[in-house]
């Protein structure tokens, strides 16, 4: 099993756009093969804060998610709305 | 449900001490009443970069665990392995 983790620091006006698309993101992407899950969860005390908790079957399941055309079409459309790159961590289960 | 991500940045050489010591503490807090889970994951290609990432029942559950004795005398030691503090993030499920 694969956990992602990205963390988005979004611009405060655009807190609402971002979601709206990360939301259309989240639908077609829970449809995917090889998805477990994905979740966004959000800063109770910094709304601009927000973190895609993923999971995947396989490295392959992620990739072909990174090539799906809603990702290639959304992220950077997300990324207009965020004060700097994700930050995304690929992990392994330690603890 | 609330969600705690914990993005911890560990001196390189201090990793081994550092998952010690969040091993008991996760051992410890997995019995802890409104604990839902509490995973530790690990970047695959920088093994510094980890994340606690917790589900509680309820704020009173999260409050009761950080006020434990095995968080109160284990964080900090963990703390002297980081290179600086960790980014710990309350967070809502939004997606």
């Amino acid at each position: 099993m694969i956990k992602v983790i990205a963390t988005f620091t979004v611009k405060a006006d655009g807190v609402d756009a971002f979601l709206g698309m990360a939301k259309e993101l989240v639908e077609k992407t829970v449809e995917e093969t090889g998805n477990i899950s994905y979740e966004m969860f959000q800063d109770n005390k910094n709304p601009a804060k927000l973190f895609m908790v993923e999971e995947w079957q396989s490295r392959e399941a992620l990739d072909k998610h990174l090539s799906s055309v809603h990702f290639t079409t959304l992220v950077p459309q997300m990324g207009k709305y965020s004060d700097n790159e994700a930050a995304v961590n690929v992990c392994n289960k330690v603890l």
